[in-house]
This record gives structure tokens, sequence and C-alpha cells, in this order.
């Protein structure tokens, strides 16, 4: 059994959604679909989610918001007409639809908007089970509530509850297709709360931990994860097969498919996850799994992100002092900072942390701490700082990565301001200063995808890892 | 003016105290001088301070311990006829030497045995200061006591006192030269107190702190200190000017020319130390100072230490999980483990620490706590690790020196474990098996000073860098 999610622009008109119902009935094992709300036809198009979102905020300011809720109307009947449903699937889906929009009586803000853009999804899984049972197939839409879709009361930002994997796994059971509306859940009081963005992910991955899918297939718009971002480089190489900690290694900027978060349930309960694409179903896409074979590549990816910062902290006989590390942690956690990554010498430690997070009062009270509360010589703050990782499960498994690695980025003169890898060694960190960091990304592209040459050769050659 | 400290071989017999002595004079401005006790002669030989540790123990257990008595004063007696110093001279030494040696009354054990240890040095100085005397010099022999050298009362672990500074002023005053015996000094109470081992080390610092001497002169039997190790590398390069810091980094094995800790005062005063060599005074030794021009080679030494592990952590998210680096660095706290360096990943930390600091009960607690205190779902414990350190302060002024050393250690099949490498840039961390450590300081020696050769140069050829 496979659980297949479409994401918005895989169902953003009825042509989309004639090619995703063709994708369900080709394979007899996708037997639980979940579904995002219709996203954009073109560029410049709204998400059925931001019409809903706009008519949530009209309505609660104005009372009511009746060119806001003709738009959303619009939408799906364009969807249901062009599907060839009946007026009366119209009506219905219609009238479900209005008692959502207008029905404010006894509920919050917060609860009022949560159901209204539930809607998006809600109305979405309901046409397509429709236009599944028109071809001809045993379909039929799905209730969160009804199926045992349990999450926590916090609205916009709900965390799917343990009993609900017990009782979603009867979905198993049930004959024919089911059509799951993503994004949404309720509480054990019974009422309605969203997931937070790229909420219909999370759906489909709790189903498939739920049903114990042999595969959760997540369906967009690119063939497949790319080595490399693609604004970088043009037709970068494609991503086969990667494992969770790849993934996870590789979170930063140009590897956002999805969010990672919503991979949680499928990777405890091991399921492999597909991404596919819509408009080319025959490619084979990205697998990402528990482990994957030992590839004559072994570098997986590459990603960077900018926005970073690092606090430098020296104290002469500092690894002699018991807690200095710890002392230090716990200021920033006092700030509620989390950091990225703490590289040190001897006796100097540099945390690396995110820009964003820390405002210039804190920067202050933070300096002013480490030097009353740990006794530092010096502090010194770097901003503008970007990280690149090079990720790859198979990096342990031979010499001469990092080498490759650096003199790639030497040739290129892009100094290193740090340089930290674990002793898992799924990934080796660079900082460089963010003007450099898209220079980083291409010439270790190039160094690790541009030429097919084993590492072994390249060294032994030597002047070619100079390419 | 210059304090000059001498060790214990530098002392050894008259030879070498005549060797001393003319050193002293071929610079007026050595003025204050800091002598150990008379250390080995030969190979086998053995030094007074251990002598002196043999009589106490045998005179603590059996209530005299004549033999060892005599092997003590035979030491001094040979030395101060050789000297050609009178028979008057020897007798006023040795009584006040007897007089510590027997006089147990009223002293704890441990006081006791700080006072035969510290007659070693005490003794020593009487005789410098009377050779000197005997040769026309203005020469005396410096009471610690009423110079003011005041410390904490830890019985073989002393550390000064902030007041001691303004007292130990007043001996930049004092006309001819003051020869003061290192080791000891005095509690408020007015009892002697030895500092831990290597404590003439850390006379001459605070000495040179509080004179605030030109120069601290530390005279050994080495031309200077090393590149590397001389052990790995047969005649290596000498290091002319190191920083503190970089002497720091380099504080793994094979740099061990004095205790760190004796460097503090001298450090903290800003006063550069110059390790000279008794045996060869002509030789311009290796100077530790705060900043070190700028030089082309601009790696400073290369050093490694093994016996480190490494314990390596990973859980799904972690690094959205404020605080989780602080809690682990908590949990070795209260186990009262030290540790060195903390690289990571996205959802990976690994602490590397020193195995002798683990026992195997502490590790099983420590790895119970990780699971379920902080529910981490992968811990591994890797031993036998080594840390090769490369350190020099010019490595921030330049491109390509990890290309440089991670290439080298890759032509040489060196796997790296981890690479570490803060924001400072005075050093860079490689981790390694421990039985590859050897053969990576190896690597990383020709390369950095096997060719004299710039580091772009070496770029540029590529083929080179192979070598």
């Amino acid at each position: 059994m496979k659980v297949a999610k479409f994401g918005g622009t895989s169902l953003a008109n009825a042509e989309q959604i004639k090619k995703v119902c063709g994708i369900i009935q080709a394979d007899r094992s996708r037997r639980l679909i979940v579904v995002s709300a219709p996203g954009k036809r073109y560029k410049d198009d709204t998400k059925v989610t931001d019409l809903l979102i706009a008519y949530a905020e009209r309505f609660l300011e104005a009372g009511e918001a009746e060119a806001e809720k003709q738009a959303i109307y619009e939408r799906y009947q364009e969807i249901v007409e062009e599907l060839g449903l009946s007026e009366e699937v119209w009506k219905q889906v219609q009238s479900e639809l209005e008692g959502v929009l207008v029905n404010k009586q006894g509920l919050s803000t917060e609860r009022f908007i949560d159901a209204v853009k539930a809607a998006g999804e809600d109305t979405c899984a309901k046409v397509v089970a429709h236009y599944l049972s028109s071809l001809g197939e045993e379909a039929a839409y799905i209730q969160p509530k009804e199926a045992g879709m349990l999450v926590t009361d916090e609205a916009s930002n709900a965390h799917v509850l343990p009993v609900a994997y017990e009782k979603l796994a009867a979905l198993r059971e049930r004959k024919g297709i089911s059509v799951f509306p993503g994004f949404f859940g309720y509480s054990t009081a019974g009422d309605l709360v969203t997931f937070s963005r790229g909420g219909s992910d999370i759906t489909g991955s709790i189903l498939a931990a739920a049903v114990k899918a042999d595969v959760y297939e997540n369906f967009t718009d690119v063939d497949s994860v790319y080595v490399v971002n693609p604004n970088l480089i043009p037709e970068p190489k494609e991503v086969k097969e990667i494992t969770y900690r790849e993934m996870r290694e590789l979170s930063y900027s140009g590897f956002g498919v999805f969010h990672e978060e919503a991979l949680i349930p499928a990777y405890q309960a091991d399921i492999p996850v597909c991404i596919k694409n819509t408009n080319n179903p025959s490619a084979p896409g990205t697998l990402i799994m528990a482990e994957r074979p030992y590839a004559t590549n072994r570098v997986s990816g590459i990603a960077s992100d900018s926005g970073f910062c690092s606090i430098y902290v020296s104290k002469y006989l500092m690894n002699k002092e018991i807690g200095f590390g710890r002392k230090l942690l716990q200021i920033l956690e006092e700030e509620g900072l989390s950091y990225e990554h703490t590289p040190s010498g001897i006796d100097n430690i540099s945390v690396i942390l995110r820009e964003r997070d820390m405002t210039a009062e804190m920067e202050q009270r933070i300096v002013a701490r480490i030097q009353t509360e740990l006794e530092a010589e010096d502090i010194a703050i770097q901003h503008g700082l970007a990280l690149v990782m090079i990720v790859g499960e198979g990096m342990r498994r031979s010499v001469g990565t990092t080498a490759r690695a650096t003199t790639a980025l030497a040739v290129a003169k892009i100094n290193l301001e740090m340089i930290n890898q674990g002793s898992s060694e799924v990934s080796m960190m660079f900082g460089v200063k963010a003007e450099e960091a898209d220079r980083a990304v291409i010439a270790l592209y190039h160094e690790f995808f541009g030429e097919e040459e084993s590492e072994t050769q390249a060294i032994q050659a030597g002047s070619s890892m100079m390419a």
C-alpha cells in the first residue's frame, strides 16, 4: 500500500487533477491519497489557501466578504465543471463550503481562521473523490474527524497525538481509494485545528506511518531533489537516493523540498519517502530512506545558507576550566537562542548562530555576560557568515574528501572562516563570508559532480584535483 | 632587567653551574636569577629533588634515613668542592640543610615533605650565590619569605597571592645579582609551601611579572622549541618566535617545554619568555610573546596527542531543540569531566575528551543519561583517537592552508575522523585514529616545513602539493 500526497500545483486546475487521477489509477497500490488545496495555475496566480486567508481576514473585519468568497467559488466551480462533474456535485460542494465560510458563531477568531483555511484542502479532497468515482473507481472522501486525525489544540500549529496512529491504522483495511484532506485534524474536544504551513506533507507522513505504507509518495512539480540549488547551477545532477540524515544535513537553503518536521512520522516508522513529479510521473524521483546502498559518488549534495554570525570567545587556559563551554551555552539558552555549531581551539570557542535570532540588545547583553561571568579575555562577533555543507553518508568510507573540497575552495580563492566535521562524517561544514558562499557552492559542485572520476584517480593524478 | 631561570640539568654539577654563572656574567641585565635543584648529571642519575623525596619518605617511616641523607650531602659537597668554594661555605650550607632535614618537630607530614623538597632549590641558590661572590660579583641569596613570595596554603600545590607581586617588585631595586630559589613560597601564616611540579618555572614567571622584566629567560638543555616532536622527525626546524596563543594550542605532546600554567604570570604581565640552552647560550632560542611579526611560513608548529575518545550523539531535529548541547555538556560536567572539542552536524554532536578521565562506570552512566534525559537516537563511543594540531597565527591571512594539510593527509592515506577549526584560525585540529597520528604529523611536517615554497606556488603548481 502506498500513500500518495499531491501538492498545490498538482491540483491547481482540472487538467492537473486529471493527471493526478491518472497517476492514482496507474498503480492500484496507491490507495490512500492526501491532497493539498489548489495552488497557482500560473506565476502570478493566487493559491486557494491565500484566497481563503484573505476572505477570513476581510470577513472578520467587515462582517462579510462577498467578493473574496466569489473568487473562491469560481476556482472550485471551474474545476468541477472542467472535470465534467454534475451541477449536483457542485451544489453539494458549494453548500458545504458555504457552511464553513459564513459560520462564525461560537468560534473564536483563531478557530474560525483555522476552519476557513482547512476548507481549501477539505473541498479539494471531495472534488477529487467525486472525480475518481465519475471515472468508475471505488473512491471516497475521508472525514479526518471520523478517521481519527487527533491533534493538539494549538491553533495553526497542531501536532499529532500518539492515539491518532492507532485510529488511522484502520484506513489500511478500507476498500477502494480513500481521499484524505491534508493540513488539519481535530482536538480531543472536537475542534478543527490546522498544522503549520506545509501541513499537507505532515498529514501524508502521519498517514503513511499509521497504515505502515510501503512508501510515502510526495508528488510535487519537480522531477527530483537536485544535488545543488538549481539557481546556482543550471540543470544540476539529480539525487536518486538519499538518507533521512543526509536530507536533514542538507536542510539549509537550496533543499527546501518540503518541511523537515513533516518527515518525522515517516522517519520514525521507517517508511521510505519518494519525491515525484505529477507532470512527469515516469521519472524515478528521489527516494529518501533510512539507509542507502553504497554509491560510487559518495557526496549526496551541497547546500548553503547565509545569515549566520559567530561569537568568538578566548581565555588563556580555558580548556582546563570545567564547565566553560556549558556556561557559555547556558547564557545563550537564557536568551532563548539556539546555536548551530561550536568549533573550538584549545583556549577559544566560537558559537555559530542565526543573525536573525539575535537582536542588537541581546548581542550587547550576551557580550557583557561573557565578559563578567566567564571572565573571557577576547570576545569578537563576526557577522555576515554563510555555512556551506557537503553531505554524504559514504564520506566516512573514504580518504580524501576533505582534501578535494578544501583544494577546490582554495583554488577558487575562498578563505575558510571555520571548518567543522563531527565523527558522524555525514557532513562537512565550511564557514565562509556570505558574499563568497555561491562561489564556494559552485566550486564544490564542479569538484564533486563536474567530472566523472573517482577520488583515488583525482588524488593520484594530482593536477586534476585543481580543476 | 632580565629574569633568568635555570633548570635542573643546568645546575646538575659544578661544571654546569660554572656555565650558568658565565651566562649570568655575560649580560649585566641578568640581575634576578631563579634556580632549580640540581638535576641529572647522566641518563640514569637521580635528581636531587628525588633524593629529597626518598629521604623524607624513609625518615617519616623509620624515624631516620642516614643513607639517603648522605646521598644528598654528597651531591652538594661535590659541587661545592669542585666550584673551589671553602670548607666554611660547605659547613654553613650543610648545617642549614641539616636543620631542615632533621627538624620534623611541630610540622605535619605534608609540611615536612614540602620543607624537605624545597631544600633542594634553597641550597642550590645559596651555592650559586656563594660561587658568584667568589668570582667577585655582588651576589646574594634571597630568602623567599623575606622577599615576600606569599602563596596559598595548599601543600605541594600553592598558588601565588596577588599581594606577592607588590612585595616582590622591590627586587627590581636591589643592587648586584639576586639568586632566588624556585619552587616554593610561604603562606600568610609563615609556613613553607611548594608549588606543583615544574614549580621553579612558576617562580621565575612570577618574579618576571613582579619586577616587570624586559624578558623572562628560561634556560634548559635544548636550543629551542622545535616545530614538531624531535622523536618523530630528526633535527626538525626550530621555532624562532611564537605567540602565547600558539604555544597554548601546541600544548599537546611534543611541546612540553615547560608547564603551561607557569606561563600565566608572564602572559598576564605581557613579559616575553625566551627559551634558551645553557649548553649553547649563543643560540637565539625561542621567543614566546604576545604578538609576533608576520612570517612567510605561517605555520608555527605541529603537535599531536593520543588517548582521546569521542561520544557521538544523534537525534533527528536536534538542532531545533534549544539547550540540547548545553544539557549534554552539563551531564559531562556533573561527572567532573572536562572536554576538548564538540564538532557537530545538523542533528549530531561529538564530544571529544581524554580517555583517562572517563572510567567504564562513568561511560555507562553517561550513555544511560544521554539516552533517558536527552532521548538521543544514536550514541556511539569511539576510543583510541588522537588529535593532531596545526598551529599558526598567520593561517588566518591566507587561503589554502587547509587544502595543503588535508591533501597531505589524504596522500598519506590517513582518514580524518574529525576536523575542527574555529574562527580564531590560530589552529586547525584533525582527529585521526591513534595508530595513524605519527604518520599524520610526519606528513604535515613535510608539507609545511619540508620544502621552501610559498603556499601560492604550491597551489598553482598543483602536483607539488602532493609531495
